[in-house]
């Protein structure tokens, strides 16, 4: 199967030798579920999922961690090619939350692409401009949101991600998705068992009040 | 004066007919201090500064502002044409922060300039990735520095955009800069005030310890 031609929109619009020069230098990769994907300085490429899931986040100096997007299959981490953009001054990690398939497009090759093909550099500002959006949409909610809509919002989300009730995670994971500290976490989350929302076990929690908390969560999507 | 080639880095790069659809097309603006350039909704076309500064903020449900990042001369407000990226789905608003003169390039010119040039698209890619920078600057302050640290940044760098030690300035408009609430900005002034930092007047704000402030402030640039 010509993978290239299957996962990325703008194949169709690159000539002969570009399309030629694509499909011999992308490298197919499996990542298991926890590696690291990419680490701020490094510079390796493109990742294209093509099954999978993968979490971007951010890292404060102090060792604070929040998600800032999640990646699925036919999604593109661009900012594991973060040198071929001057203007981006700024890192963030990835890692594979389930097992994932991907495609790497070396960022020197994606790099002249853009620079000859309009397609392509237009298919960049769109992801850029994408991702820039899912950043703006959480800027939104810290600011603007409390804890305890975000906190719904999150479980119901994990909840249809992995289309299961019973979410594997510790205070500690959901934390670090929500840019918060692990004892703001757990109050919220035995206040949220006191009301009967959740029922909370060793790194585990089971949702059980799907609906109530999907009415919690609707307030952060306003 | 040939104003687009002069401001705009990409104009050399266009052949002779794009020149000339570029060139009949830009109108120039003048906005007085406080005017509004533009609001969430409207997709008039990208505005590029020829001189003034111009305040780019989001604002909440509730009315909350936030200082997102200033343009200053030859600086280019590409949000002011949202509609030509399908991908990007927020708004910001702008207003003069002081008198401002400018320049239009109307959304569809640019548009189309986008989809036939290679050197304006890649131009695209980079002041969107450097505005993304801005606000994933902004993010990490929110997230991880203290107020008092961000209040002095943002004192000295009022001062130094103004050239003046007295800041004309009430403690809702700083609110609105930093995202917070005037009475947690007035508290945290009267603590300044009462440590030399900085003396309070009616609208009026007159930085006392400058190399304190900064120190300060330096933190907050780590």
């Amino acid at each position: 199967m010509n993978t290239p031609a299957v996962f990325l929109p703008f194949f169709n619009k690159l000539n002969g030798r570009q399309k030629d020069v694509l499909i011999s230098a992308v490298q197919n990769r499996h990542f298991a579920r926890g590696d690291v994907i990419h680490h701020g300085g490094n510079c390796e490429g493109l990742i294209v999922v093509t099954s999978g899931r993968i979490r971007v986040y951010a890292l404060s100096d102090e060792g604070k961690e929040i998600t800032l997007y999640r990646l699925l299959e036919r999604d593109i981490c661009l900012f594991s090619a973060s040198c071929i953009m001057p203007g981006l001054r700024f890192e963030v990690l990835a890692n594979a939350e389930t097992e994932t398939d991907a495609f790497i497009i070396p960022a020197s090759v994606y790099k002249s692409l853009m620079a000859e093909s309009v397609a392509v550099a237009n298919y960049t500002n769109n992801l850029l401009a994408s991702r820039f959006s899912d950043v703006m949409w959480l800027f939104d909610q810290i600011l603007n949101k409390k804890l305890d809509t975000r906190l719904a919002a999150f479980l119901i989300e994990e909840s249809q991600l992995n289309d299961s009730n019973v979410l594997y995670l510790t205070h500690e994971d959901i934390a670090n998705h929500l840019g918060s500290m692990r004892e703001v976490i757990t109050r919220m989350l035995k206040y949220f068992a006191a009301e009967g929302l959740v029922k909370l076990g060793r790194g585990r929690i089971t949702l059980l009040n799907v609906q109530t908390l999907s009415d919690m969560a609707k307030d952060s999507l306003k």
